[in-house]
This record gives structure tokens, sequence and C-alpha cells, in this order.
């Protein structure tokens, strides 16, 4: 059994956390953290949780990293951007393991960082050590590693689908677009009136665009994919659901339309055929949030228009899950050596 | 056209009441105030009604007794208690007619204000020229009235289907059960974490039990019509939808149980076939919401329980319509002898 | 006051004519069919109009086009397409006025019809002397028309932000794509597992794609304003929500980037601020369904996105007004020489 | 390993059951039959269970009894009344135990069966052998049981709160109301009109009053708790959630006030402090669906009022999981000597 801490436990991404790491089989949810709920139980913040047993002891604390330091070998940072890199410091220097669910660690570059989160990046020098964590894509890497920043919700819905079809020259790195529709978890649980039930509720509209603070790692990864420059046009929307984000993807495939669907059919098969998290729709299904809901799965759907010459491709994920806490718990799971489905199925 | 005012025209009842005084065919909104928008004009804060004429001149501003009984001879209230007795007192003393939608003078006594609000009235010498306006029951008082008091929301749908029974001698006083569903917008705009999509959606919940603040204009008004003290049981709920309240009250017959059921159709019908806003409904139909949200119209049922000889009623409005703006319209169109139904069909 | 007449009542777009048309201050609605119910008055099939004096008296008919001729002047069909033109064909005879909200009249090629809607086209003799109903583009045609097709309420929301933009050769007339959000009553009033509840509530999804329907009169309409044959890209994708469409728009600008935000608020300024319907955002404003369900406005907002060089167009409608009964009634409002906003504001 | 099977596997209930069986650590899931699915796997029509390893290999099938008994040891019934008793008698000759969640076997009298579900019982012989499933009342008859009645979804919430107390005399019997709200899932799978999103969406309504099938169940259970017949007072409402059922309770305490909610508490701590299931709320706590949906857990909340010196209890349970298939697994749990939490938390 590891131990295991959450800072930031009382957000809904922190809430995913709880909910999966209470019921782990390697891990022990040894700290949870909250400034506003300091002293209280588990149980009385997340009735949800009160039938298990850890939910009447396990109250949350003050975030303070030694003390966290001394409970935990890994620590979950689930806080605002900016925030969260004054905890990973200290937390990596007393020995922790940190997986970070903000942004603070998902580009590369400080200067991107500041272009996009408009102050400059509180720990520049951790940059070079942080791993992206997408286990798909960089299981390798984030096995040794001592920080990892898991990815954005958005990013994730769309890195996944794009990345195979890119690194084997099935697509064109140019003119990529991505319309995304977001559950209101997504917000998170702020008390804004943008966010009450009233006003989200028999509503849909874009937000955040042109240019949504998620583009900086979604390029990243693209550029690294493509191994050029990637820009995109990336639109989010809020939908009335309280979880999942369905993204659908408008890409120009490259080289001829000879072979075109078995070669994409091939490509996504050798990428995900054996990965536990991706399920790759067959005949004429179609991604729907309500099928990966509460499970940290991402289906993935594509359709050639022949009419167009484009390629769409589909996905659905939970926010909470595969876009974020779920996510993060594979990544614990590969940097134990547990399982990598486990606690996740 | 009457000149008319809204205070605190930010709010649901609010907005409830610009959207249906911008289109009153007797009435011209002649000033809307808001602290928070001030300066703003109606169109760029209630998007929706930009397609207005007015609502890209109208401005909110300040509210300002004296500047309000210049530009308009009846003003609205849409404030929260307490706040709503401090204008009303120098908007009455300038010669407007005030019609106000908090809970201010609804109750005649202001001990029983003190017992339920938890502070002392803020203007204990006008309740008692205040009127309270349910049309179906006051309208002879509602016409030469100076200060109105329009109901709640609750005791709307509440009084109306007991009042005629209570008035006939047909349920007896004690014992009434009163089980309230209210969808969000009756909790007000209020940036408050409980109100927000993601803790609302999906979710419904009893609150406010047992001594809700309601209980006290719907037991003043139960007690004058059955003539004596009467007490009730009222619970309500939250749930997901954003307008309507549905109430099912439990009511126990006086007296035997032949003709009964002749007796309370023969009541309903004298009391309310001749009203425009109350709608019987007749053979298995049964109150729903959606058959009454964005109308004035309160929806009526009854069942006789052979089996436990308690009579059941049941009734649907749109808490933000007749259970407060349509209300309070349906009582100005009353006040200044417009047709009762001017703008509300 | 001009007799009309909706045959196929009891679907939603058909229930939405009936609430428009019951209180239009020019239209007497004579006849109301429905197979379903014929018998049955208004009152009791929709019980939301129950307080309207002609709910009770009118009852549905077994829709026949003789007694529709002798009842009505002008008779709307809200029909399945391939039902709608069996019964214009002896309307028109007749001397009746049809205003047609199924796809039977929208395109001008029955080769076309056949191609998106499998079946040869039931009366093709009479697709020369169809108007597509939309008002701000065809409105010297509508007036003197005996037969209208009211668009499509995908098609409204795609053509009207982007035929002004193809007319002025602000776009280019290649690579556009439309994604759409859709509640679920424009699935209509049908009892399939897909539609219940429990399978949209808490879900999102793509579906129709890559081939809908709608494209064969988006392209037809685009084709003429860009005077070249069009071919685009639009996934539809259902969201939780009874009413409404989002519609963002992936355009490319033609010429130069020099004056091009001027060039198009121009454009759009010329086209549409006079338009009574058309609701051109300004500012930080974007599209939110909230803000136009239940009123004929259609919301049209616009970015320029400086990273990508791409023009995005965001529309918001309410698929069964602006998208059904409203635009229909627009287009009578226009043939019978009423005020164009008549019964709509 | 114990083998199980699903009759009846394609509705909501059996969705669940497959849910809960498929991550059962004891149980193997070797059949699931649907008449109109036979043939196509889980994955295929239940996407969301596509990532586990059995749902690929698992096909519907037809039911037939012989077959199902030869392939599991334990049968559930997710079938209408009437049909699932068809299937109980052959099953239970063949030697196979069976949990049916129909209502076939719920009462012990026949006549009252055919009075509530007005038809005659289809296998009258098996009454007295059937034990109803209510783990917290019946354990220990559970154990021994061939034929096992999984309780209803409204009864679950009603029973467990009411029972302790009628059993400790602190209650009257007569008297009771249960006012119960429910997600649209416990109509079931159903394609009618009446269940579309649009038709429940912005939507409350009573419905089956004043004398639902469930009474049935209900009145003999409290019966049996009183030791004297018990009628009561029932409403269901249909709310706009998937899952849900929320259920208050009107009662009258027995005997004197003092130390009445003390002695409330106490019992309803001896009753449930020890049962995993149970949530028993505390403080200014209220039940909220959302605490409990996923979940097998009714929780409990109680308000004494002294204005009326009535007893309000409130429960929340999810209807498909302790009101449905959860429940059912609990039964099979106590059958098998499992742990009774096993496949639950």
């Amino acid at each position: 059994m590891k131990k295991v801490a959450i800072v930031g436990a009382s957000g809904y991404s922190g809430e995913e956390l709880v909910r999966l790491l209470l019921s782990h089989p390697h891990a022990e949810l040894a700290a949870v953290t909250s400034r506003q709920y300091a002293g209280q139980s588990l149980a009385q913040i997340f009735p949800k949780f009160a039938h298990h047993p850890r939910a009447k002891d396990l109250c949350f604390s003050e975030p303070r990293a030694e003390l966290l330091a001394k409970q935990a070998q890994i620590v979950f940072l689930a806080l605002p951007h900016g925030v969260a890199a004054e905890f990973a410091v200290p937390l990596l220097q007393l020995g922790c393991q940190v997986i970070d669910l903000s942004a603070d660690f998902r580009v590369r570059s400080a200067a991107v960082y500041k272009d996009f989160y408009a102050h400059d990046h509180p720990a520049p020098e951790l940059l070079a050590q942080a791993v992206y964590g997408l286990p798909e894509v960089y299981r390798a890497q984030i096995k040794p590693a001592s920080l990892i920043a898991s990815p954005g919700c958005y990013p994730t819905s769309i890195l996944l689908p794009t990345i195979p079809l890119l690194k084997a020259g099935l697509i064109k790195p140019e003119g990529i677009i991505a319309d995304s529709l977001s559950g209101v978890s997504g917000a998170g649980r702020k008390a804004e009136l943008d966010y009450l039930f009233v006003e989200c509720n028999e509503s849909v509209r874009p937000y955040g665009l042109p240019k949504h603070r998620h583009l900086s790692e979604i390029e990243q990864e693209l550029s690294l994919a493509a191994d050029l420059q990637v820009t995109i046009q990336f639109t989010p929307h809020l939908i009335p659901v309280n979880r999942g984000i369905l993204t659908t993807l408008y890409l120009t495939p490259a080289g001829g339309s000879d072979g075109l669907g078995e070669k994409i059919a091939t490509c996504y098969r050798a990428a995900y055929s054996n990965e536990p998290f991706v399920r790759l729709l067959e005949g004429k299904a179609l991604p729907d949030t309500k099928n990966v809901v509460g499970t940290n799965v991402i289906e993935i759907a594509w359709r050639l228009d022949l009419r167009t010459g484009r390629l769409i491709v589909m996905s659905a994920e939970d926010n909470l899950v595969k876009g974020a806490g779920g996510q993060a718990v594979q990544s614990m799971n590969i940097l134990c050596g547990f399982p990598e489905t486990a606690g996740l199925l």
C-alpha cells in the first residue's frame, strides 16, 4: 500500500480523486487538504463517501508541505495553476513524487506558459523534469518520473485521437479544427453566476475562443507528434451535463485516398487495441458521453467524408476521470508499478 | 399608458417583471434599477430582451426613491425582505402605488414577521394598509390599494387550491400537509455553491423544514379562510428544473362522504370557473409544470382516495409568473382598471 | 383576419404553430388536423393552451384537403417529408396558399431530393413554383408566392450567418465547416428509445454524419449565394436541452487581412441591422440558446482568429421558432401583407 | 465463483445487474437473455461495458429455462410482472435459486396480487416459499431461500425508514403518508411518448394516484411490522433526473413527546448503525439523491415538528441500485454466504 495525499481535495477534480483513491487496492489515502474545510471529515463534506470506513476518520487539513511529506509518498495537486507550483517545489525537495493536475508543468516553455496564463512561471527550473502524464503516449517516461503534469481535460480528448494519425503521416498538420463540448463540472466548483443551474440548464454556449489556455499544451504535444510547429483551431462550448467532453475533430488526410480508410483503421488499432482505456468504436457506433461517464475510458470513432475529402474524428471522455483524476491515478499506477488498471475498472 | 418602474430588476423575479412589462399593452417601463448594473442597458444585461425597442435605451439606474417617484406612478419592488420596506416608505409618501414582491408586507402582524424573519419589521405602521395581492381572493381590496404585498410562490400554490375548500367547510382545518417541489430559480440569482448546475442537476432534496418562512403568510391566509387558527405542515424540495412549483396537498374531508366528490367539484367551479388564470383539470389529467411554465396559469386537480378517506389536491404554477411577476402584474391590472389579463395571455 | 389551418398539428413544430397562431393578431386558427387525435380538442391534447378561448372548441380533425380548403386560406403543413407533398398538390389546386415546413419543396432539383431523401420526389412539377421561405434572403419572392418551403432548423442557423459573407466575397466558398448542436425536440415527437429522457439526459452525441439530409438545401442556398457549387462539412450533435440550436462555423477569409474585421462588421450590419429577427452581438457577447428560446430571433457573433487566420461565426436560434414555426409565420406575415413581426414579438 | 444469469437484461434494472455482476468478485455472469437483442454481444448493446473482458464474448440469448439452468446456479429475473413467474416455475424445478426483481412474488396473497395487478397470479403455489428480499428486515429468511422477491424501488424507500418506528411503537400505524419523487428510469426502457426527453425535462408531475401497485407490498410489510392492517397514502411524482428516489414521510408519533427525539434516534441507531447500506444523517444534513446515485446506500434523516407534532422522515436511494439491482445482489450475497457488501462498495 502506497500512502497518498490530495492537496485541494474539495474541488470537483479533488473529489473525483478522493473517490478513486478511497477504493484503490494499492493506495491508502493518508491526507486530504482544504483551507475551507480544514477540521471537517470527508464524510461531512462529501456525504456520498460517508459509507466508506475511512471517511469518518479522515479530516481535511490545512495544506502544509512538511506534514504532507511525512504522511504520503505520492501527493496529488488539485489546485489552481500558479498555486500548484508553490506546493510542488517543497514536496519534491522533501522527496515526494508529485502528480499535478493543474496546468503548471504541462508546457515545457516558461515563455509559452506566460503567453497563455498571463503571469511568470512560478518554478521554471522544474519544467525540464516534468513528464506530461498521458500514459498512452508517455508511459515509459512516466515510470521513472518524480513530477507528472497530468493533462487537461480538453487536451486529452484532442490528443489521443490525433497523435497516432500525425505520427503516421496520415493527416496534414495544418488546418486542424477541434470543436469541443464540455459538461459544467469543467468550470470547477466556483460560486459564480455563470455556472448557476438556471444559467446553464436549457443553455448551450461557446466560450473562451479563439485562444483558450489549453491550446498551449495541445499545440505543444501535436507539434512533437508532427515534428513541426502545429497551430490548431479550438472552440470549447458549455453544455448542460454534469460530466463529459465530446470533441469533434476536422482533419485533412495527407496523401491519396487509396486505401485511406484501411490505413486509418490500422493506425488506430496499432496505437490503441491493447490500451485498456481507449475504446475504438466499430460499425455504426458513435461516441456518447453517457457511455464513458464515471469511467477512465475514452471512446473514439471516425468517418471519412467522400464528398469533402475530410476525416472526421470524434471522441468522448469523462472530463473528471480520463480528463483529470482517473488519468492521474493511471499515471500513479505506472509510477508505482501497479497494474495500470488498478482501481480504475 | 401607465409609467412603471422596477426596483431590483436584475434578479429572476425582476427579470420576469421586465419581460412582462416590456410587452404590456398599457404600461410603459420607465425605469429599472440595479446597484450592480447601474449604467448598463437592459440589452446588455438581458440579451434575451435586446430585440425589444426599449431595451437599448433603457439603462439600469441606482435606486433612488425621489427620482423613481418622478419617473413612475407604479413601482414594483423585487428586493430582499427588509430592504423592500425601506423603499416602500418613501415611495408611498411621494404618492406612488407600490407592488412589493418581497415578504415585507404579507403578514399583518409585526410579531409574526419577527418570529419568521428574525428581525424587527422595518415599517410596521404600513402593515395595516397593505393588501395581500392574491387577486382570486382579494380582488376588491386590491382595486383601491396603494400598497400591495404580492404573495410568495409557495403560498400561491397552496392557498388557491385550499381556500375555497376551507371557506366551504369541506375540509378540516387541522392536519393539512403541503408537500412542494420547486425549480431552482426559486432560490434567486445568488452566487452560492448550493445552486451551481452540478450541485442541482441529477439531485433532489428537501430543505428549510420544518419551519419555512412562507408558513407565516400561508397560515395567516388559511386562518382567515377557516376563521380559526390554522397550523400546517409544509415541506419544500428543490428539483432540477429552472421554473415551476408542483404542490401536493393532503387534506381531510369534513363531514360525511356522501356526495363529497360532487360538492368539491361544485366548490371549485364556483370559485374558479370564471377565473382567467385558474385551470381546473378534468378527467384523468393531472398538473404538470411544463403546461404552465411561462404563463400566469395555475393548474389544479384533485382525487378522493376511497381507501384512506383523504382528499389529495395538486397544483402546478410557474414560480416566477403566477408565483411572482405575473401575479404582481395581475394586481397592477386590477389597480389600474385594465383588463385583468392584459399583458398576461 | 386570415383563416389558417395546420395539417399535422400534434408534433413539436405543429404545436409551436398552434401557440403562435392562437395569439396572432391577424390570423384565426380555423382547423388543426391529426389522425391520432381526431375528435379531441386542443385543450385536451395540449393542456398548456387550454386557457385560450379557442382551445376548448377547436378539435383535431382528420386531414382532408377539400374540407381544409373550405376552412382556411392559408394551410401550414407540419408533416413528414413525402407526406407533405401529397397534401400540397390538392390544396394548391383548390386555391389555398401553402406553407410547408417539411423538406419536400426546399430543393429545386428532384434528383438532389432523391439523392438525399432516398425516394422519388412526389410532386416534381411543383418545385419550380416553390419559394424557399427564408425572409431575410427571399422576402420579395415570398410576397407573391403560393407555395412556400419553410427552411429546416439547421439550415437556418447556417445560412443566415454565411450568405452575406459569401455574397460579399469575404469568405472562400471552399472548406466551410458547420458544427451544430441541437435540442432533442429537433428529433420530433417520436416514441423511440433513442429519445427517451434517460437516453438523452447526461449525454451528448454526434449523429447523422457525414451526409445529413439538410445538406441538400444548405448547399443549394450557399451555391446560389456564391454563384458556384459549394460543398460543406456538417456535423450535427444531440444535446440535452428541449429547444435550441447552436452552430459554430469555421470559415476561411478571402483576400487579405487588411481591414477584414471592419469589412465583416460592415457586411453584417448592411445585411441585418434592419432585420427584426437577427441580433448581431457586440463586444464580448457570444450566442447562447437560452437568450433566443421561445423567440423568433437568431443571434450571430463572430471572431477573427489571428493565430489561424480563420473566421469563426456562431449562431443561436430556437429550432422550433426561427428554425420552424416562427419562420413559417414570418413568411405568412409577408405573404399576407401583415407587419412582419405580427404575432412574433 | 457462482455462475449467475440475468433474464431480461436489456431494461434499466437488467443493465444495472449487468454492471454489478460483471465486476462482482464472487460471481461469474454466465448468461444474459433478451428476445430483442439475441445474438448480439453485451459490448454492442451496452457500449459502456465494452471495456470489460466478458463484454465482447458474452452474447444475449433467447430466454430458455432448460439452458439457463445448465449455465447458472442463480438466475435473476428482470422481467415484467406476470412474465417473471413463467420463468420462475421451471427454473426452481430445475434446481436454480431465483432472485426475481418483478412484483410477482412480493405479496403473499394471490387475491391482493389480483386486486392490484388486475390478473390472476400466474403461480400462486410459489407464494408461500418466496422471501421478500429486504435484507435489513429479512436477512435470516433470505439465507436459506430458493425464491427471493426483490422489493420495489418505492417500497424500499418507504419501508426502511418506517418499519423500525412501527415495530418500536414510536409512530401510529394510522395516517401514514408517503410522498415520493422518482427519476425517469423508474418507468423502464419503454418507447412511450410520456417518457421522451422533451416531455420529462423541465416537467414535474404526479401520477398513478391514489392506488399505485406498489401499495400492495408496502402495506403488507407495514402491516407485518405493526401487527395490524395498515393502509397508507402514497403519491409518486416523476421528476427530471435519470436516477434516484426521494421519499418524504409524514408520520404521527405514538405516546407523549417526552424524550421522543432521543427515542427515535435510539431506535434508528439500533436498527441501522451496523447496516452497511443505511446511512443515518446527522446534524443539519438532509437526504439528497446525488449522494446515493450509483451506490447501494439509502440515506435517512428525520425532523420532529414541534408546531404540528408530526414526525417527518426523508429518505434517498438510487432506484436502480438499492431500489432494484443492488438490493438483489445484496440478497445474492446473503444467499451465497459472500460478504454482504461484496461487489457493492
